[in-house]
């Protein structure tokens, strides 16, 4: 028998949901668009046929097939409640019953658990990336906004209402620039991909005469992997795009350090892949801003899932962790 | 039988030293004072002696008593290694063994154990206090500094170094003020005693002709009891001092929440005396700077230990806890 789980990623473009064993490899994926038509029970009647299709289509490559759970990751997925609430990013209004909802497609299925989307990559980081064996360990996840996943004494941190790990939106410099969710200054707001992009066009406007290659392109259209490339070829403005990310995100590091004196730190999402030149100048600043007692003892690392599997990876882990329980 | 622990609390004047029972009541206590000879073998000695001069009172005292073991909370105290890392508050220098040193005097005892003072306090609060039965909260201590300890998921998180919970030293305003470790802008530096005093002067120094009761204390008097009993006669520099105390309070208390999301969160010391006065603002400022989904959700509560046996008590929770491991 072959035990396996499901695990999907609700995101607000795409929903995907892929086979997982247990020791982290997708079987097999799909896709379904993440609708805009606003009708939450609609959607995941759809999204239980797309699950269930997946599952028969397991089935015939794979003998005696044994799906022990459903494990599922979203932004500000709430562990206790099996809710999504008040997701800015989906058509769905309100607080969205996402476990009752798929449980009422699967009732025969012993384990059906929400976790937001950082939360869950942390999972699989611990489980199945860098991070096995530590019990210690915060994980970022760097992208449209800044996630995060804690993990302290060998256990995911979910906190008393569900929504522990959204240090995204602490506060890194107060009065500062205004963050996605509307208050001003958050880590997010100078860490995200939309953050390096304010950066750059801070810079640049600051620099009229650069002849930086980023000058080149219009705001609607530049992205971080666009400054990331300019910054390859030496350009000095995506090269201090980086330099200034870093040191920021190096500040809101060394915070949670004092929180929680991690083993290390993962860093996950689209700019992760610029290596250095995003990893040298956090870890500078970080350490900067790090008393003596614990310099030189926390490592910023990068993940070591697979980007495109991470996020189905990790919320399938949930499932082996909760049947452990 | 009558099963103890003893609770020792290394403060930068005075070590106090108790014999605690299970259900938290100090049974019998004493204090020597921690020398400034910077002799810590000659002190661990001394301690020793008054740890068995107690228990041999006690004995007389209590029929079959049974000392089940050490607990000690000290300012940076490492639970991992059993060290007290480079203090800058007392008089020996460098990494100090302080559980190999207590047991080389107490061979027989099963449990010698060591954390830094806030996280016995937050043990103590959640086995004696106000957080029974509570599986995630904060407790912040302030005083000379602003110490803290974290309980996620029932357990004291105390991190891969064994220095969690220093969140006194995250940067509440980068670039503000002097923090007593040398950095700028740390929460410690607004909320802790002294950081109140010198709200309270730069407020007198804006303004000169407030009339205030303060404004007749010199700096080398003030301290922040007498800024609470100014605040109870309705002296306005006084009320503001705890109004923006509470506000930059609760700015670093949002931070928390959005890395732990606890239950609630207790304050502890002698500027929490001054209760609403100083809980108000803070409440008020945490909720401001929440995202909706955390808005009134999270208590501030003072915290229900003794104050004046709370770290003893605390220290002494750290044997049994041990002891249940």
């Amino acid at each position: 028998m072959k035990k396996v789980a499901v695990g999907i990623d609700i995101g607000g473009t795409n929903t995907v949901i892929g086979i997982v064993s247990q020791n982290g490899n997708v079987l097999l994926k799909t896709n379904i668009i993440t609708p805009s038509h606003g009708d939450f029970e609609r959607y995941t009647a759809e999204l239980s046929v797309a699950i269930k299709k997946l599952i028969s289509e397991a089935g015939e490559q794979i003998k005696n097939l044994n799906v022990i759970g459903i494990g599922i990751g979203a932004p500000i997925g709430n562990y206790h409640t099996g809710t999504i609430d008040f997701a800015t990013n989906l058509s769905f209004k309100g607080r969205l019953p996402v476990v009752d909802s798929v449980r009422r497609h699967f009732p025969e299925m012993s384990v059906v658990v929400l976790t937001n989307d950082a939360n869950a990559a942390a999972m699989g980081e611990m489980i199945y990336g860098g991070a096995k064996g530590m019990r210690d360990f915060v994980m970022f996840t760097l992208g449209t906004g800044v996630g995060s996943g804690i993990v302290a004494n060998g256990e995911l941190i979910i906190g008393a209402d569900g929504l522990a790990g959204e240090i995204g939106h602490s506060a890194l410099i107060p009065g500062g620039r205004l963050c996605s969710c509307g208050f001003l200054g958050h880590l997010e707001a100078y860490c995200s991909a939309p953050g390096m992009k304010q950066t750059a066009f801070e810079l640049l406007a600051q620099n009229e005469n650069s002849g930086s290659l980023l000058s080149e392109i219009p705001l609607s259209e530049l992205d971080s992997k666009m400054i990331f490339e300019a910054a390859e070829k030496g350009d000095k403005i995506a090269l201090e795009v980086f330099e200034k990310t870093g040191e920021w995100l190096g500040m809101g590091l060394a915070n949670t350090v004092y929180h929680l004196s991690p083993g290390a730190i993962f860093l996950f999402g689209g700019p992760t892949a610029a290596g250095n030149l995003l990893f040298k100048p956090a870890k500078a600043s970080m350490e900067k801003n790090l008393l003596s007692i614990y310099k030189n003892k926390i490592e910023i690392l990068p993940s070591k899932l697979n980007p495109g599997d991470a996020a189905i990876v990790g919320a399938s882990a949930l499932v082996w962790k909760e049947i452990e329980k």
